[in-house]
């Protein structure tokens, strides 16, 4: 991204050895832009959710895009994308949009996004395996929902897969996804960030044999920027006004950007959405540079948030964020912690069940609507990136009241009573009226 | 279903008033039966794939097969169906099967199968109400996946939603989905069938305007028997050998029996697959009465199962079900609480992530593999009703060794190492070797 080198597909690289940048898989275009649009359009279609296994995947239908080098006996599907893109008219209707959608990338196998670039990742592995590169293992530093997909993905193809995460600052919840699926999972006594660093170090000597999934690994936005592609189809290759997606270490907004861009330039749409980024507030470093033009950037110390996985305060992809940003008419709102919980209660009462980075991204819709940029009558897409299933316990703390800083406008308690028809008949008619 | 009543689909019964029996919908299937084989298949094949809501959902995309006189506009869908059906040949390999594949049910929008059939209900009620009918709320008894589908299918058409819990049995988690839809969640001091008793009296009177959604309902059959029909799409209209689904009220192996007999009646399929009814021990009175070649039936006193959605000793739908297994060549298999959760963990290394009733469906495959019943080189679909996240703790207890009666045979915990780069890569050879 920094210098101009280039390398192999097959060369296993994680940053440019010549500038130390972050690298980007370059498609050449060429022969692609030889197949009509028309043509594009129909070969997706028809090949969503067929039977034809991989192609079904809402990744591999579009495999030209993708990674179109691999042998498809050498993809690694569990059936990623294709998630619903559900209108939610109970939302749209108050804030006074023509339509609202939600992208539900958590209804997923591992119930998130990250699916979506790790089927990438994985499958490109094995095909380097099966080609006879030394590869023993992939590894990678994560607290959450990067781990819990690089471990199945990894256990489905039989490849192993080493984890690391910091020593007591996981809950199990959140650790038996990867031990499930069989991966090594090794805690150390320290930070994030030193698990980074440990991984990063396990990693760099080819000749080790342990592939790295880290994000800066540019496969994984291969897979990931298939979401944007996906919601234009699910809308008819029609274009809405605004993506809403929640960033933190950005490789989602960089994927959204380049997936638009591939559509712009095979003539499959004539105008892209404009693209906004919600963040956390405490965890905001996009934001800010966002309110200098992007001229100034400073890496923050996160604080604590309920999206816990935008909680990143020096974020990769902040560079190839911003080419997507500056691209597409993009800007970054933010939102506080009860402003991002009441935000996703408010979704749940519309039948969503949110996890608290869809929340971030409802409540930067409304503040951006409230200001006039988001305006009334237009058509929202929210990229929801996770399952609120994962999120049991941010779920709970709303309803109980019990979560900091927040003031639970929509908390919901259950009521209890005797089993007696005539005692419950009386409690319903005074919540619900008669007939 | 016991005598020959016959009652207009808008009429709001839930049991026959002629011989207190259960209800069935009755298709006209003469004009269905005018569209040739080929004709439903491109329909169907072709909505599945598009953007046009309601009809991309893999309920309402067979929606003359389900519910053809309900209006459009008054369907409630949130995306359900078109679940991905997934190949695990780590699975298959091991057990001499030509294929084995699991229908991911669990993967949707609350998490479990019973979202196909709520979607039909609700959509019904919805139909009703905007045709004048006096219903001011929809109400079930549920200790989990049916409330948590009821309340977000009520919250998203704002239809107000009633639940009915026994008090103190209930953690908070499985508290929160309905909670946070906003539905009124009433504890009683009693156990689940006094919950039943109150909530069958509370909706008895059709003048209280309060709508029964449990699973007598004959409508949710209507939506869940899209699940079987999917699954022979998915496959490219190729019928596998067996169908495993795991049975507690077996109001989804009715539903699943309904599919295929409409499949064959069309001429979608000629010969249809056998179905297997997956039951845990602790509540198999389908599976003792299948010893008797059902000549014999008694209720049986559940006992605990770690797959808690099938704890059910006197399942509402057994007289449907021995219906469906009777026609399709059924047998009945039992789990053991070791075997299911042994069988759900070798999925999950497989690269799955099943919940424990996943796991009763894949151990009786495993049983009914070793017995013979099921033979090698057959291909074998099983049906996983509700997603792995929903189970937290019967994961994190499974690979702490801390369920009773249970040797975790795949058991795996983290390993804690300091954060050295030389430690962690002596840690690492001993595991994965080297190079």
């Amino acid at each position: 991204m920094d210098c101009s080198s280039v390398y192999p597909i097959d060369a296993v690289l994680f940053r440019c050895p010549s500038c130390d940048g972050l690298l980007d898989v370059h498609h050449d275009v060429n022969p692609l832009k030889a197949i009509p649009a028309t043509e594009w359009k129909q070969r997706f279609e028809q090949r969503f959710r067929t039977g034809q296994h991989p192609y079904n995947s809402g990744v591999w239908g579009k495999k030209e895009w993708v990674l179109p080098g691999i042998k498809d006996e050498n993809i690694v599907s569990l059936g990623e994308g294709a998630t619903p893109l559900v209108p939610v008219p109970g939302l749209a209707g108050p804030l006074g949009l023509a339509e609202l959608w939600i992208k539900q990338c958590g209804i997923s196998h591992t119930g998130s996004f990250k699916d979506l670039g790790m089927t990438v990742l994985v499958s490109h592995v094995n095909d380097l395996i099966k080609a006879g590169k030394p590869i023993r293992a992939v590894a990678c530093a994560s607290t959450g929902d990067t781990s819990a997909a690089l471990a199945a993905y990894g256990a489905w193809a039989g490849i192993p897969v080493i984890i690391f995460l910091p020593e007591g600052k996981i809950s199990t919840a959140q650790l038996v996804q990867p031990l499930a699926s069989g991966a090594t999972v090794i805690q150390l006594n320290t930070d994030f960030d030193g698990c980074m660093e440990v991984v990063r170090d396990v990693t760099a000597d080819p000749s080790a044999g342990i592939y790295l999934a880290n994000s800066m690994n540019p496969l994984r936005i291969e897979g990931q920027k298939t979401v944007g592609i996906e919601v234009i189809q699910q809308l008819a290759w029609q274009v809405p006004d605004w993506i809403v997606i929640p960033g933190g270490n950005l490789g989602n907004v960089s994927a959204l950007g380049a997936g638009f861009e591939l559509l712009l330039e095979m003539g499959l749409i004539s105008k892209a959405p404009r693209i906004c980024v919600a963040q956390a507030a405490h965890a905001n470093p996009l934001y800010q540079s966002f309110q200098t033009s992007y001229r100034e950037y400073r890496p923050v110390k996160a604080q604590k948030t309920l999206a816990s996985a935008i909680q990143i305060g020096a974020p990769v992809s902040y560079r190839r964020a911003v080419r997507a940003l500056e691209r597409f008419g993009g800007v970054v709102e933010q939102a506080s912690e009860e402003e991002l919980a009441n935000a996703a209660a408010r979704g749940d009462r519309a039948g969503l069940f949110n996890d608290p980075h869809t929340g971030v991204a409802l409540a930067c819709t409304e503040k951006l609507i409230a200001a006039g940029t988001i305006e009334k009558g237009q058509k929202v897409v929210v990229i929801s990136t996770a399952h609120g299933l994962k999120f049991s316990e941010f779920k709970t703390g709303y309803h109980n009241r019990s979560l900091d800083g927040v003031r639970s406008d929509y908390a919901n308690q259950p009521i209890s009573c005797e089993p007696d028809v005539d005692a419950v008949k009386r409690i319903l008619d005074g919540i619900h009226g008669s007939v």
